[in-house]
């Protein structure tokens, strides 16, 4: 049987790190050891305040649909949360409870593009984004950023690649894979230039809350005519729960709410009664000495990396990502994730998971594993070189 | 601030019922009891051997993404469910896991429809089909159906509609608002009729299990090359849990995985972990003892119904809904359930959230409550007549 794709399947990439996956399970099968440093999510567990608030719910057995937006309770929270960490002021009414932050991004691009609308998009960065605006007929146009500019693009950038078919512009702060920030000023600059335009302004502010030597922040301080992407996965440590949340500009709440309807019907209810509790002080306590945990590995790990050969231009300063340039190692990032894997357990992602940039050059390197298994991976660097 | 909105969201409706339902907790909050009988999930809580299940599971905190397909150990599982208690053979590869049945049909929609490709949809039908039909470019054309055949559309039909455009139709049994079924015969003709014009069917088995007088069925017994999608939701009694499943053409699952990847990441994690606890014959009994109730409240509140003037010409045989013609009663639908709401405190809902096709002539009345309270109900609706 020959199946009847549509063409948008063809321009849709897989994550290309299950490859190097399945070979890591393979070889783990074989009894070998590998160090994942390939991982996307915080390794800790669901802090327990979540998963007791998710217990006494799940006693009820009542697990029934929500409001297709979400609890109104939830809504209420992240919206004191906004005002009481950020000082900002975001109406619990703009915000819409989603499926991860990818049904948030999928609800924000349903909602804003038509065919051939084009989306501006920072290269490298998170693949799905760019997949999400193919898959309702937009079209992502890569700005290709690099270390000149902390891997974030510049008004100039956008003004330069504006097109009459131009949609609007997704950034992420912090960014992955880059670990980059864009602070309040360069945000700014890039919503005037974006708004000029007549465009709008997509921000991803999944990585709020890990930064390191630097406060998190968020751009619903200032405006609250952009889009605002978040997530219970990375900070809150929620990942499998699968929730985040979209903050929208007013005029569009309504339409959203349709397509929350129909998408999605609403968000996982045990997941929205376990995010009741992300916010109380005792689970900010748990987060902070998480969010310290990074910062000390982060620490440990780029030095050391550097020291290594690996070239780290632009100091990543948020979420648990460093995006090495190994190009005094190797000439294809993807040949050197392989040999990594195969001569010395080491698992990383290549560059070609992030765009078309540079990808054979760079090699995304996750710290989300225990320091001393970063150490280990780095002793095991060494050898490779040896 | 005026949204730039995409062109699909002047095309998209919201469930209309909501409105119903927000006057219909104003009363609640005056004081006034209002039976529901709009609400289209069940009633129970969800059955204790998967609270238990996913408390097991969070006790372990480790509640991180899974394979974006979904638990092998789920998808061997719902294999295994189909073998045993339908005599169908479907290989655990074909069967992907997803975040509701929205999620599935979305998967499936996305991998198959380009923009302008037509899907031929039975009207009345369940609302969201043809929405997500249109969020990713498709062109949904009804099939009015009606009584005389079942509210089920016809190979004749299907052949009369299609044109060169026509990607395929989407069926479901028991249909949402009717209740009614397809049996193996008329799946088959239809089939043929599909795939004689190179098209693709899907069908709609997200009320499987929940069928009175009459064995559950899937088509998956005789065809391998249809996509079909099924949920917890229903049967299962997990609606708030957001679990469902797709089982695709083994040559389109390749193509599925990379677009649940980046729509989805991974299905619910503790909704997967609970999900594993639904096939036990523990939990089947509990199931089975409430399909006979609902086969009760069928056998009650039809001819209840039925003697107040409402015409149910085809016998509803699956679901747990009637698809009630009120021209004996009322000119209006919508009108009809505001004054059943307003002067007797009974929520149903009006034909318009399911199509085009005489939507003011029907209501749908939903028998997701306890037998006293349709009695009740019934005895209300008396009342409004009198």
């Amino acid at each position: 049987m020959t199946p009847h794709l549509a063409r948008r399947t063809a321009d849709i990439q897989p994550f290309h790190v299950m490859e190097l996956l399945r070979r890591a399970r393979e070889l783990e099968a074989q009894g070998r050891d590998i160090i994942h440093m390939e991982v996307g999510e915080p390794d800790f567990p669901t802090p327990q305040p979540m998963i007791d608030a998710a217990t006494r719910f799940l006693t009820s057995g009542d697990v029934h649909y929500t409001a297709a937006l979400g609890l109104p309770q939830l809504r209420e929270a992240i919206a004191r949360f906004y005002h009481d960490r950020f000082g900002a002021d975001v109406a619990p009414e703009r915000i819409i409870v989603t499926p991860g932050a990818s049904g948030a991004l999928m609800l924000a691009l349903a909602a804003t593009t038509d065919p051939g609308d084009e989306w501006l998009l920072p290269d490298p960065g998170y693949p799905s984004n760019r997949h999400i605006v193919r898959s309702f007929e937009g079209v992502a146009r890569a700005l290709p950023v690099n270390a000149d500019t902390r891997f974030q693009p510049t008004p100039a950038q956008v003004g330069g690649a504006w097109t009459p078919r131009t949609r609007g512009l997704i950034v992420a702060t912090p960014s992955n894979p880059t670990g980059t920030l864009l602070d309040a000023a360069e945000l700014a600059a890039l919503r005037a230039a974006v708004l000029a335009r007549g465009g709008t302004l997509i921000v991803d502010e999944i990585y709020q809350g890990l930064t390191y030597g630097v406060d998190s922040s968020t751009v619903l301080r200032s405006m609250d005519d952009v889009f605002v992407v978040n997530s219970f996965s990375k900070y809150f440590g929620m990942t499998g729960w699968r929730l985040g949340w979209l903050v929208a500009p007013s005029a569009y709440v309504r339409e959203i709410e349709k397509l929350a309807q129909h998408f999605f019907i609403s968000p996982s209810t045990p997941a929205q009664h376990a995010a009741l509790a992300a916010f109380a002080p005792s689970t900010i306590d748990i987060l902070e000495a998480r969010r310290n945990e990074f910062a000390t590995r982060r620490d440990t790990l780029l030095p050391a990396l550097r020291q290594q050969g690996f070239i780290v231009a632009a100091e990543p300063q948020g979420a648990f990502y460093i995006y090495a340039d190994i190009s005094q190692l190797a000439a294809d990032s993807e040949q050197f994730a392989q040999r990594l894997i195969e001569e010395v357990g080491v698992a990383a992602t290549p560059g070609l998971d992030f765009g078309d940039n540079q990808p054979r050059r760079h090699l995304r390197i996750a710290y989300t594993n225990r320091q001393e298994r970063l150490l280990e991976a780095v002793e095991r660097l060494a050898r490779l070189r040896a």
